[in-house]
This record gives C-alpha cells, sequence and structure tokens, in this order.
C-alpha cells in the first residue's frame, strides 16, 4: 500500500517552515502499515498543484494533501479539488453549522470568507473538523482514495487519527510494518558496517537495516513487513538479542534513547550521584546530563575549569604535572575526576581536557585529542579520544564520549532487548 | 530560475526524521534569489529517484540532491546517476587522498568500503566535502545543473555556501537580493510588531521585512531587490539605522550573529575577563560562552550549583537566605554572582537560578520563574524573568537573558549599523 503525502504551501518553499506535517503523518501512516513512498511539498500554485496530484495518483493507492485550505484568498486547493474530480462545488449545510457554532464560541463574526469555507466539491465526503472551520475532503477515483485536510496540525492531526487512518484500515486490508531502531556509541558507520557485516547479510528478505548516523552516535534499524504483527515482534527483537551478541558495548539502548537518559537512569536506579569536571567541553557535559527531568536527583553539579588556575586552585590538580604533562593529559584529567569527586561529594564523577580546537593544537596533541576519565568509589580510569577538527562536534562528541564511560561502568551486565 | 529539492532517505519517510536540509537549503537559495518550485523526498530506491530526477529536470533548471551517499550498503545514488547522466564510474584520486587524511587524522584504518567512496560518475565534477568522507557531484545536461550531496547536515552546508551558490550564480544571471537581518532580544514577536509598526508600514514596495521569531531571539530580515546592488545596500543600511533608533537596547547585532558571540567580543575588546554560576542553565550558559573559539582568553570558569548544598560551600550562599527566600530569589542569585565572582577572580560574573521544570514550580514560583545576576566591580544587578513552561527552553532562554544582560552592560554606547 504506497501513499504520497503532499504539502501545499510557499512557506515551505523558502525555508520559513519546516516540514513537521510531513514527518509527523509520514510516522502515524506507517506504523498502520501504509508505507510513504514520497513526501512532496509545494507552492500555493495552481498548476504545481494539478501535476503534483496527477503523478501522486499515477504511482499511489492513498493521497494526502495538507494545506491550502482557509479563509484567505491564496487558497485554490479546494477549486482544483473539484476540477480534478469533475465535480461541482456544493454548498455544505453541516460544515457551515459547524463554522457558526465555533464562532460563537470565539464571539467571532461571521465573513463571507466564512461561509465560503462551507462550500465543497459535490464528489467529496467531508470529515469533520473538531479543532477548526475547514472540513476535510475524502475522494476516491478509480480504486484510490485522496484525502485533503487543512495545514494546521492541531486541526490535522486529530482528523488522520479519528478519522483517516480508520477509514484506510477498513478499506484496505493493510501488511504489518514493525521497526526498532538501536542506539550505538563507540563506532563510526563504516566500523561499525564491518562489526555487523554477517549479521546483516544474514537479515531474511522482509527485514531491512539503515544506518542512521550522527556525530558520536549510530543508529541502526531493522524494518520488518508481514502480515502477524506479534511473529515479526518477536523476529526483530530475537535479531536484536543477536545484535547484543556482536556489539555489546557498543548498543546503549533502543528506540531514539539518549546516552544522557540512560546513563540518568542507571544512576537514579542504583541511587547513585555524580558531579562533572569540565575543560574542553565547558558546560556541555553538565548542560546534557541537566536536560533530564529530575536530574537534580542524582546530579550535584560541577566545576568548569577552563582556566589552568581554576583546575589548580579548585580541583587541586598538580601545578607540577600540569606543567610537565599539560592539561590535556592523563594525569590531570584524573586529578579533575578525583578532585571534583570529592569536593562535591558524589560517588562517581566525570572530567573532561581537550583540545576542542580550532586553535590550541600541537603536532603531538593535535586538535580534537581529548582525555576523559570516570572517578568511582573504587578507582579511576581514564581514556584518551583522537575526535575532529571541529569544535562543536569535539565538544559533543567528548561529551557522549564521557557519558558512555558511565554508562559502561554502571551497566556491567548485559541488557536484554 | 526554478529549483527543486530532492531529499534522499527512508528515514524521512517514516517520520524518524524531520526534512530539516530542505528548509535550510530553501531558505539559502532564496536569499540568491533562486525560487524552489518544489521539495520532494523519497526513499533509498532507484526506481523512486530515478522517477524524481527525471520529472525535476523537466520542470526546473536547478535540480540538488542530498542523502543516499554514504560508505554502507543501502546507499544507491551514486549508481543511479552515473546511469542517468550515462557516464562510467571512475576512481577519483583526489577524493582518496582526502578520505585517508580523513582517516588518519582520527586513527581510523580504511576499509574497502571507503576505497568506493572515491568512486565517482566520470562525467561530473567532484565537490570537496571539508567535513566527511563523499564528495558532492556537479553535473550539466541540456544546460540544467544536477547537484549530488551528502545528507549530512555539517557536509552539505559548507558545501552549499562555499561550491554550490557560488557556482549557480556564477553560471546564471541571477537578479540581486539584498537580505540583512537584525538580531533582536527582550521582547517577543507580537510586542517587537507594536514597537516598530511605523517604521514597518514606511518601507518601499521592494524592501520586504519578516520575523523569524526563535525563542527569545527575533530576527528581522530586512530583503530588498533591485538592480543596483550598492544603492541597495545603502538604502537597507539607512533603514537599520531607523531601526537602531527606535529599538536601541533590543538589537544586539546583524545577519545571525549570536549574543554568545557579541558578549565575548565586548569581552575580549574590553580585556575584561568573567566567570559563570549556574543552577537551573545547568551549564548551558557556560556552553554558550565556550562555543566560541578563543572564549579561554576572557572564560574562566564556572560553578554548576545544582545542589543547595553546593551552593552554600563553593559560592558562599547564605543557608539563612536559602531557607527564608528559597533558591530562586534575588538573594541567592545575587550571592552565586557575588560568590563566584570573588572565587574564581574574574572583572565580571553571571548567575542564574529559576524553575526549568517540568517539576518544581510552585504557585508562587510557577515554572519558568527565573532569576538572573550580574555582578561587576561596581555593583551586582539582579532581574527577574517569567518564561513559559518548556524545560529546554526555559533553559535557553535564561542563558540567552543572561547574555543580555552581559552585553547591555558591557555596551554602553550606541552601535553604528
Amino acid at each position: 500500500m504506497r501513499a504520497e503525502i503532499i504539502s501545499i504551501g510557499d512557506e515551505l518553499l523558502i525555508g520559513q517552515i519546516i516540514n513537521t506535517n510531513a514527518s509527523w503523518m509520514a510516522a502515524e501512516l506507517n506504523k498502520t502499515g501504509i508505507r510513504v513512498s514520497r513526501v512532496t511539498a509545494i507552492g500555493d500554485n495552481a498548476e504545481d498543484i494539478n501535476y503534483a496530484l496527477k503523478t501522486a495518483c499515477e504511482q499511489n493507492n492513498i493521497v494526502l494533501l495538507t494545506g491550502g485550505l482557509g479563509p484567505t484568498k491564496d487558497d485554490k486547493t479546494k477549486k482544483i479539488l473539484a476540477e480534478y474530480f469533475d465535480s461541482d462545488m456544493v454548498f455544505h449545510e453541516p460544515t457551515f453549522e459547524h463554522i457558526k457554532t465555533l464562532f460563537k464560541a470565539r464571539n467571532f463574526d461571521l465573513s463571507a470568507l466564512n461561509r465560503k469555507q462551507a462550500e465543497i466539491p459535490g464528489k467529496c465526503m467531508p470529515l469533520p473538523n473538531t479543532n477548526g472551520t475547514a472540513p476535510g475532503m475524502w475522494f476516491e477515483k478509480n480504486g484510490k482514495v485522496i484525502v485533503s485536510m487543512p495545514g494546521v496540525p492541531f486541526e490535522m492531526q486529530p482528523m488522520i487519527k479519528d478519522e483517516v487512518i480508520p477509514r484506510l484500515q477498513k478499506k484496505y486490508k493493510l501488511p504489518f510494518i514493525y521497526h526498532k531502531t538501536i542506539m550505538t556509541h563507540g563506532l563510526p558507520e563504516s566500523k561499525l558496517a564491518e562489526r555487523i557485516s554477517n549479521l546483516e547479510n544474514s537479515l531474511p528478505e522482509h527485514i531491512k537495516l539503515a544506518y542512521l548516523p550522527q556525530p558520536g552516535i549510530v543508529r541502526l534499524r531493522l524494518s520488518a513487513t508481514g502480515p502477524d504483527r506479534k511473529a515479526l515482534e518477536e523476529e526483530v527483537n530475537n535479531y536484536c538479542r543477536k545484535f547484543l551478541k556482536v556489539i555489546p558495548e557498543l548498543i546503549f539502548g533502543y528506540d531514539d534513547t539518549t546516552l544522557e537518559e540512560v546513563a540518568g537512569q542507571l544512576l537514579k536506579d542504583k541511587n547513585l550521584s555524580i558531579s562533572t569536571a569540565e575543560s574542553c567541553t565547558g558546560g556541555y557535559l553538565a548542560h546534557l546530563i541537566t536536560s533530564i527531568p529530575g536530574s537534580s536527583g542524582y546530579y550535584k553539579g560541577s566545576v568548569i575549569s577552563y582556566a589552568n588556575e581554576i583546575k589548580i586552585n579548585e580541583l587541586g590538580v598538580s601545578p607540577t604535572d600540569l606543567e610537565t604533562y599539560g592539561a590535556v593529559s592523563r594525569q590531570v584529567v584524573e586529578q579533575m575526576a578525583s578532585g571534583v569527586r570529592k569536593k562535591l561529594d558524589t560517588d562517581y564523577s566525570l572530567s573532561v581536557s581537550g583540545i576542542a580546537g580550532p586553535d590550541g593544537g600541537t603536532d603531538e596533541k593535535p586538535v580534537g585529542t581529548v582525555w576523559i576519565a570516570l572517578a568511582g568509589p573504587e578507582d579511576v580510569q581514564s581514556k584518551l579520544f583522537h575526535f575532529g577538527e571541529h569544535r562543536q562536534r569535539n565538544i559533543r562528541r567528548s561529551a557522549l564520549a564521557a557519558l558512555d564511560m558511565l554508562r559502561l561502568e554502571l551497566d556491567k551486565t548485559k541488557k536484554t532487548c
């Protein structure tokens, strides 16, 4: 079952608005087993709307349009739809009654434009709009379904959920699609692909694997299609367990969880506290940790020691070691971690010291060189990383690597899936 | 000059990713006078890519593709492009050298997959990818330009700015459009619109004003179209000076500068240092300050006092005041600022204490209540803010408000434009 989404609106073509409607609709359709084959965004323009409608109908069973409905004069969609379906415009009394009720509730006066909103192509079945004036319009032609909806998200969303999807499910016998995303940290896409290539090649035809990389993180998405929902879920989860066997240390969670969520949950579950000492990440590690609601339950605070004197005065780093090994060294980063753990009296502490760039690199320690330490009740571990040349990405990757060190320490048992 | 953007990636069709690439590109093209007529998102699928490419080329002068390039096997775009342009694949030595250099810097081993990334259709002109391995590919056919780029935003963006747009400007004679963006902080869109309504109404037909709001910041973009570049620039700059007269305290800069840049530059120019003490912003203020290269020249560090005991022990906040007035109070936030300024020995210091949410609000101090203080050589100022209900936005708006307090303090003379 192929569907196309057509998003209408000039604002989509000048970059003023991001097309969140289309991604929301795609996610909803996908869950129902309808595959979106294409998303097309076009302007409020008769020629482009006509062309998009024609090609979409040629290639898909279902075409969903949003936008181009509303009281203002730049809206041409309804007229185009009437022509496309060779239909007259008719005045739809229940829609007008609905508009009148809405306006009364808001104490607005009706205008001639509002009366016009109750005019719809005679060949469509109107869909009620609980949150607005413009009704949805359901057309059928040559066994295909074409639905036009308003572009305002809170009008479109209930229409999709309550009207469109139930009707589509009824009309077509839909295949089932199950997605599961494996979240990994620690290897770039190409290295990860090598590690899992045997497993990837063993996947059956009806289970697809997609690599979705971000700086520091690669998401592996398994998508399975089949007739039996339960069997499919079980099969995919079985493969997840196989992935966990092949790359146990790389997998930190499933389905778009974040490292800061996972690490925070582990601290919470084990009733442990943490503090941080940051140099090159400059507060970004603390920011990730505190972006999680409830983080005040386990996070006490941080000393950001951007200047070396702060490392000495506030974290107790040895001036001699700073001199001898430099601020970006195992010695200094371990002393930072121990220092902040003691000072803020927490169970664990993370510290980061590196060269974020663009300046400050040397031959021996180029930009992207980062030391990270984790101090705990028993010991202090530290690790050297070589990231890239970009300041913001080095900062983000350093903070993620620090969170992952904490996760690996706290989560020494294997996760099930 | 019509352009189409084709975004390739299954993740766009299941709602996992919002198509921010397309809106960013549309905005960039728009600024250059290129009208985007359509944005098409399709999957990693030969048939759909081929069809999209064919129809896009029929209707547009310029076709920009993103995505479908990368080392893993779900990428088919290059092969399809080679076939579409009736071209063999050739091994491109400079691209391979670039990949080798990137991998060497990161201490990774090259795989066969990486070598394959250096294979490109012979008929294309490769565009350098400063931030990744996959090169861009510039094709010309029947007077039309087709460019394929990676889908990773930080690889695609510099490619568009540094390679694609300059080449398009050269190839086509584009009408001249001059944009200038006025950056404001301190008033929401509707209030700002009231303040500048007279000035807005006085703008001539060929100069348009667009409001581009973000949490905490409203950008005002003036776009002028005309034949004479110099006269246009002068006219727009004249209007900028008029805006500066009407809203002098709200304008912090021009053309997508940031508050952290402006505040940092002021500290640098005046040879002053700063430290921070953060509670509810949890490191985000420090992160903004240290996201600027060279910030180590004026930023010494921070004490993130998420827990009250850290406010007392590390920042010298009075336990009695904490008890009496609460952590979110003028008394505490001023003591935090004074405490960190003294402890880290800086000229200025900023402190933030508030309720970011979703929990922790009371009737008296609802979520979004934030106190910010600025301590300097002469005094301590503090200010109470009421933001909204969303944690991440409250964190960001608090940090921006803090930076703006610093900017206003340091920049007491009027800026010219």
